[in-house]
């Protein structure tokens, strides 16, 4: 089974794909999908949507895990992720792919244990468990991956 | 021109269909797409995407006018209705539709003088400047018209 973990953002997506085979998950590819302050509000959200298409005709996922929303310092900053969240729950939905949705909290609960464990932890575990040797620059395409391993949960 | 405004929500959603000659509003239809509390919240994004992709299939606008979000006191329906409105402003983009946006606030000044306008009044002038004869039952269809009112100011 090959999972999809998007990681919402209006400034970044971060996105991860690893393989499920017999309990074991193989890492494949990781990014971040970035758009501009600079560019208007909707023209961000359909490069978001342009850029996922292409990502999941390029790898053919099974299955969705796309973080949820939950809470929100700037309520600003939370509609704008939410409306790209919007964006990505229907285009999952339109090319019919099956999808699941878990808080920061539960996958840093799921993955380290702790509900409040500092993102390097969860980048570390990551890394490990996928056996990436490679340097990942984004915080958010680590957090992509973790929410693809929560599907062993 | 002809307009189609929108007024988001994830448990309904209003629109109405007006065309601008010659600085005069000639009403077309309007109406309000429900989804179901019951519904699993993706699939109800879907509902709302497809309903509008065939009023807008019907239709043909040549500019739609959306409802901005301003201010929202649920925080967590104000998440639900960003998503709807993400996956609507996808939809107009995709479709390479004008866009512009407006909030509650703008459309009573524009159109009542009033920021603070009573729903009730914003319907009456509405149902005034269209000239509709027939009962409209939706608040949301009223709100949808009203922003399609917005294209003179």
């Amino acid at each position: 089974m090959r999972i999809l973990g998007i990681d919402p953002g209006i400034e970044r997506v971060g996105w991860g794909v690893v393989d499920a085979i017999n309990g074991n998950s193989i890492y494949q590819e990781c990014g971040c999908i970035k758009t501009s302050k600079d560019t208007p509000h909707s023209e961000r959200i359909a490069t978001i949507s342009k850029e996922l298409r292409s990502i999941i005709k390029k790898f053919q996922p099974d299955r969705a895990i796309v973080e949820k929303l939950f809470f929100a310092k700037n309520k600003k900053t939370a509609l704008s992720v939410s409306e790209a969240r919007g964006a990505i729950l229907l285009i999952l939905s339109e090319l019919n792919i099956t999808m699941q949705e878990f808080t920061p909290l539960q996958v840093k609960l799921g993955l380290t244990g702790n509900g409040r464990a500092e993102k390097k932890q969860v980048a570390w575990i990551v890394k490990n468990i996928l056996k990436i040797k490679h340097e990942i620059r984004s915080d958010d395409a680590y957090d992509a991956l973790a929410l693809c391993l929560m599907v062993r949960k």
